[in-house]
């Protein structure tokens, strides 16, 4: 880190708890981060698996040893939250304690555990002409990550881009700012501890917008940029982005229940993806059902949703089984609630149901209940989505769900990684050609 | 292709042989096309792998079929584009004759005879609660193409979309426009008489600017836009661009002669990069010469390359053993010739070497000559690009030459593709969960 952005950095972060005012333009701070960090990268690219482990593991204990200055900054941010009229469940985001700290070790220390990422040689040949050619893993280079609230963000993020061998540029919301730079501060000293340089893990310490809005236009120095937040965000990030992005998280996830669904199985489906945890991009939005089950079970399942305290909004159909359904709108099957409102739809058949997904999904995760098997073979090879899912719930779309140890976001665009995000999403490949003189004819 | 779209196509094409002119809107057409293009893929990404090839042959044997009207179209376009004073390069790159439409057809055949890209289970496996998670290959939707000049692009791209599931939205250059939309109908009308809906080979029929920055604009309606062309082009799309982009092709490549470099191999490796073929982006730009070697060999490799042609510019130490050399500036490090020059640097060493190429190179194609194992070893894992050659010339980085068979572009960005994109850079993944009732808790 260079003397003016340690500076900014000190100040951002002093003992005297003040908010943080850098004296520098927020566009040159980001460029000198993202600088430095391209430095560290090539570094920490360098660094044995057993080295970045040990980062890890001094992050984690690190954590712990700066709890109290971590939970007093912390403080300061939810006093200031709390008197700028932050919602209950962003103050809840924004909130940690010793058990959300110690879970954040932990976390680290998970990571730690995973198989190593890198040098792996994802395929290898050799050319008619004697040239050896393997496709080997190895780092991005540097990540930039923009999210909202939750801090833990800032530990899992630079815990992944670590162990990838990454350096990480993390730019927190503002509400969040005290917090975060002291969680980085705390990491960055632990991890140096282990030769990584400093530079690889830095917090723009600024709630100044230029600065994520130069983040997202710092071409040649960012090699990705993974906005994790709000609709509002990621379409920021996609507007103004000129590096490359992997826009995450905007789920209206369908579930259809086939004219074969069985009632049980529907029941703890649909009720386990809008009830359990309404508030994630993995939770149902609208019910598509088939006119012969609606028929036969659509007022039993609404009545149990409405006893879960979900409020039902339907097409015409949906409302002569279920008179007390507000009337769905077109705005309605197009919504990301992520709350405890739940479109539904009667639909003809199977086609009917693939079509309404086609239309208004995110290609984010659609389920099927069904126990023919016709229909489960057309549902996942025409549905396209990131997690398509036959008789369970959408919840499980997440990288701890799906085995991979931790996840640094889900991706709903088709390039590079597609779903949860591991640690493979956060590397690339390289071709290593080997020779003994080849030349082109 | 709904009635507005193909009447401004039939406009563009028809037997008059009139400069296309639209009557409606470029964005809106855009729009429509790339809608069609969306409902197009939908069909094709259902469409068995023996349709698709079906349908490949039938492309090959329309352009055979369709050669005299191509060829009239394009005796327009490069009589209008002579007209306009096209360098003799770029005509050369436009001209087209029966042996390059032979050629053209012949890579269709090719693209068929390669193995389906779709459908691979790329892993599966089972979670502790029953859940049985597979990673599916599926095709990515719609690719959008934006190129220069060379229209057998248009003959190469919409194959390997094709052969993918992919459908695809073409905008070549405008001085290729009429042999373009001649090749685009050639082949879409082929391809109908397969199975694959005409919506899915969509070629803008319009040079207006317009169009092409619709396309980088088509959020929601593109999954992929790869740019082909110049670095103007490139920067263009980067900055413009709403949809994913993969950037392609800008290649400042470097070669190394390590002080252990055998002299036959290094001059074969340095004429062969450079002289073969020096318009293309895999070609040699800058030379690094260990200040041992330049010793012993750089006046006698300078000779070499002036005899072939190749003016040379030089670093101070470069012209105490080659005075005849022009001198180096900065911006002679930093540019893609393209062209019978050559930038040379004398350095002190590897290091000096990797971090020459650390601050100059565009991640395309990086070689070092060596007979050292440890330089070779640390060349390939610290220079950071899509292809490291040890002791083989730099013009090798080519789907064809890797062996791929075909290749729509050299991807120099990290994201998704790196280096030669074959069929799988054209296709994404879809996890598919099958269960038996599982719910979250």
């Amino acid at each position: 880190m260079d003397a003016t952005a340690h500076a900014a950095h000190t100040a951002a972060t002093g003992a005297s708890g003040a908010m943080p005012e850098p004296a520098v333009d927020p566009v040159e701070l980001v460029r000198q981060l993202a600088l430095e960090a391209r430095q560290a990268a090539r570094v920490l690219a360098r660094l044995s698996a057993a080295s970045r482990d040990q980062a890890l593991l001094a992050m984690a204990a690190a954590l712990r040893a700066h709890g109290p200055r971590i939970l007093q900054a912390n403080a300061q941010d939810v006093a200031r939250a709390r008197a700028t009229g932050l919602s209950k469940a962003l103050l809840d985001r924004l909130y940690l304690d010793e058990a959300r700290l110690e879970r954040m070790a932990r976390g680290l220390e998970q990571v730690a555990s995973l198989a190593d990422p890198l040098g792996e040689v994802v395929r290898a040949w050799r050319r008619p002409n004697g040239l050896e050619i393997a496709q080997v893993r190895v780092p991005l280079g540097v990540v930039g990550v923009i999210y909202e609230a939750r801090p833990d963000v800032t530990a899992d993020a630079a815990g992944l881009c670590i162990k990838s061998g990454n350096a990480v540029v993390l730019r927190g919301g503002s509400e969040a700012l005290a917090t975060n730079l002291a969680i980085a501060d705390a990491l960055r000293q632990a991890a140096t501890s282990a030769g990584v340089p400093a530079g690889a893990i830095a917090a723009v310490p600024t709630a100044d917008r230029a600065a994520a809005v130069a983040m997202m236009q710092a071409r040649g120095l960012l090699d990705l940029l993974i906005p994790r937040g709000g609709a509002e965000l990621i379409r920021t990030v996609v507007e103004q982005a000129r590096v490359p992005v992997i826009e995450t998280g905007v789920g209206n996830c369908h579930i259809y229940l086939d004219a074969s669904a069985p009632y049980e199985m529907a029941e703890a489906i649909v009720l386990n993806a809008k009830v359990q945890r309404p508030s994630v991009c993995n939770a149902v939005e609208t019910l598509l059902v088939h006119q012969a089950w609606a028929e036969r079970h659509l007022p039993r399942l609404a009545d149990r949703l409405v006893e879960h305290g979900v409020e039902i909004r339907g097409c015409p159909r949906t409302r002569r089984y279920v008179p007390q359904a507000r009337p769905a709108t077109e705005a309605d099957w197009e919504t990301e609630y992520l709350d405890l409102i739940l479109a539904v739809r009667v639909v003809d058949d199977l086609e009917a149901a693939i079509d309404h997904i086609a239309r208004y999904g995110t290609g984010h995760s659609e389920a099927i209940v069904t126990s023919d098997l016709a229909s489960a073979r057309r549902f996942t090879r025409e549905v396209d989505a990131a997690a398509v899912y036959v008789n369970a719930s959408t919840r499980f779309t997440d990288g701890g769900q799906f085995g991979f140890g931790a996840e640094i976001g889900i991706s709903t665009q088709k390039l590079h990684a597609r779903g949860p995000m591991g640690l493979e999403a956060l590397t690339t490949t390289r071709y290593v050609v080997v020779g003994d003189g080849q030349v082109r004819t």
